[in-house]
């Protein structure tokens, strides 16, 4: 890897400013200074410029269509907040305390998309309190149980594909395994038997195959588009079709982006064929590259032949890169000078797996440095625990 | 699977009384009906046996030998307390606030052990505050720091054996890769003039070489007390060695167990031989099989060939299992009449991961039943996070 290689990840809005990493103009070592660590730090001009960019594909294509930001990828409630004031998107939730959390955000109950799965009854009663939401059942099971508590109400279907994209295999969520999710188009009949007997009109369509797609898989995802259209064919209320979210970006020097003009299009040629609006519900992809965590190095030792860097953090507060095996971006926020070398980053939990990056190219470092972990933006704080009791982190938006 | 193997698992305080599961003459099913669910159940007898098990069978050997609850693995303060009520075992713990709140239910300084990686100096600090606590040092960089904050003091010194044992390789701890854990033979004269600079007796060795051994593994255990030879024949001051925890349990109904009576032969023989106290801080090993996890079954549904049985709680209620791919066991907390089939466990989060059990034999099903899951009393509820706001449960601990 060339040094220059090593500074893919920079953009106008993040990168080294005289040797200091900025992210929205912010320098991330004084924040680090004064916050404190462990420290998520979100980007608010970056998360807007994301779900800017995806509405645009859609406009300028003249495709129909609302965004609902997946809750579940990060529930910090400034960041929630910002998004309510700007009006744009709404919210996707998977659970009782999800949707509660964004009615008190004051997203509007139009705004918040339901969808989830071995949805229990404690959580269809919840369901029923907020008419409003639009609820895509996963089951046949749910079907019935929400036509139980609210004959008349409309509903959409999330169907399985049998089709997966993603990141790698264990984010495919659909595909030749059958998996817990949707509805398969075997069962379609019982299921619109089903809504017919509550008097249910099935007025939307949902799949969600995966998370993680990219260029390479958008041949898979117009197959899928194509599969919709089994399941389309015979659902004459269907206006809507969500796609799920799942997008994915570019996360190594030499990994691919995922192609957003041939996206548009086919999604454009999708809605026009079946005239339908599109709702999309991406969470990662909103806000990964808008959000960083702060570190500090508490040790630079070398073991044997390796040299390891300790920091104040561990996979607890980031658990979806060991879930998953994805990549994230390890940089110091301020350059030493120095050779680069092999480093192996590691957390201060007592678990093997406790491994932030292995062998990765970085500038000399010092017990007290600060580094950023690039693309941590979703999953990390709403998914981490307090394992060893090592559980916190402050985090910050970055307004200004 | 004969229906015989089926029940592998039962034990005298654990298993069907009249078709209803019992933990501790507990009924389950009542438990979970007053409870609700997601509930943690803990048999304090369990708890109680496990840890006199290994006591007995070190004190039939004559082996001086002090053990430690490894607090991470479960914090439940009724549980902690019901352990230090017992007086027999001290906690280990590895981060400022384990170490506070071991404090906190009222563990005596002397009766803690302090073992972590990539410490930090705010880490430090509160472990100044505490110098009647036996630290283990994994670094060269902690000796140094904690002997600028606390000469004199004495310390141990967490090995790097380079051997691993475990349930499987994800949790070898040690071996042939160089791993972020304890200091290597060839730095061990680094550490010791360290030491000595801050005047800091090595009175303690400590070695945790993985998670899971079983009699198979022994043998490595017995050549990782050989390999402690060559760091105690240099260090004249060591009076205790800490083994680490580790000791696994048989599983699956056709898994190993751990031989006890070998495992003590061997320390017995290491203690006279060395002359020394062993300590131990086993964490799963105690609790494991003295917890279960108690969910509802909120739908069962064929989907194409496969039978799922969707339940009230996801992967983030016990993350290790996913983290780890250790087995535990899935069964009803009453048996209804019929046939075993294959049945798919899946649990309410929107992740392909959130797969409890996969094709496992089961007796019919149906909602609102409940299943409980056994071998989760570790590093479940202690590493449970709240994902999709999916974080709540109750914990029981089960005293008469």
């Amino acid at each position: 890897m060339t040094t220059n290689d090593w500074f893919w990840w920079q953009r106008p809005d993040l990168g080294y400013v005289n040797g200091r990493l900025h992210l929205q103009q912010h320098d991330l070592q004084t924040l680090a200074e004064s916050a404190g660590t462990p420290t998520y730090a979100y980007s608010s001009h970056r998360f807007h410029a994301n779900w800017r960019r995806l509405a645009e594909v859609l406009a300028a294509r003249g495709v129909p269509h609302k965004l609902f930001f997946a809750l579940k990828s990060n529930r910090f409630l400034p960041l929630l907040t910002f998004l309510r004031l700007h009006g744009e998107c709404g919210v996707d939730v998977c659970s009782p305390s999800e949707l509660l959390l964004a009615r008190q955000v004051g997203f509007r109950e139009s705004d918040i998309t339901y969808t989830n799965t071995a949805v229990s009854n404690a959580d269809l009663d919840v369901i029923a309190r907020h008419p409003g939401i639009q609820v895509n059942c996963d089951a046949l099971s749910t079907i019935r149980r929400l036509g139980e508590r609210c004959p008349g109400r409309p509903i959409g279907l999330r169907i399985n594909p049998q089709l997966g994209l993603g990141y790698n295999d264990a984010l495919h969520y659909a595909g030749a395994k059958t998996t817990k999710f949707g509805i398969y188009l075997e069962h379609l009949p019982e299921a619109m038997a089903l809504a017919r007997q509550y008097d249910m009109p099935i007025t939307r369509l949902h799949f969600h195959a995966g998370s993680g797609y990219l260029s390479p898989q958008l041949d898979t995802f117009e197959r899928i588009l194509v599969e919709n259209g089994r399941f389309l064919s015979q659902l004459p209320d269907v206006t809507t079709v969500n796609i799920g979210g799942g997008l994915g970006l570019k996360l190594t020097a030499d990994g691919h982006a995922l192609d957003l003009d041939r996206w548009g299009d086919l999604l454009a040629a999708f809605a026009q064929e079946w005239d339908v609006t599109i709702q999309a519900e991406p969470g990662d992809y909103l806000i990964k590259d808008a959000g960083v965590l702060l570190l500090q190095v508490t040790m630079v030792e070398r073991k044997k032949e390796t040299l390891f860097v300790g920091v104040n953090g561990g996979f607890n507060l980031q658990p979806l890169s060991v879930y998953y095996q994805t990549p994230f971006v390890v940089v110091p926020t301020k350059l030493r000078d120095g050779e680069m070398q092999p480093t192996t980053v590691v957390g201060n939990i007592n678990e093997g797996i406790d491994l932030w990056a292995e062998n990765i190219p970085l500038p000399p470092l010092a017990e007290g440095d600060t580094l950023a972990f690039l693309n941590v933006g979703g999953y990390g704080s709403a998914m981490s625990s307090n394992h060893c009791m090592r559980g916190q982190f402050s985090e910050y938006l970055l307004l200004d």
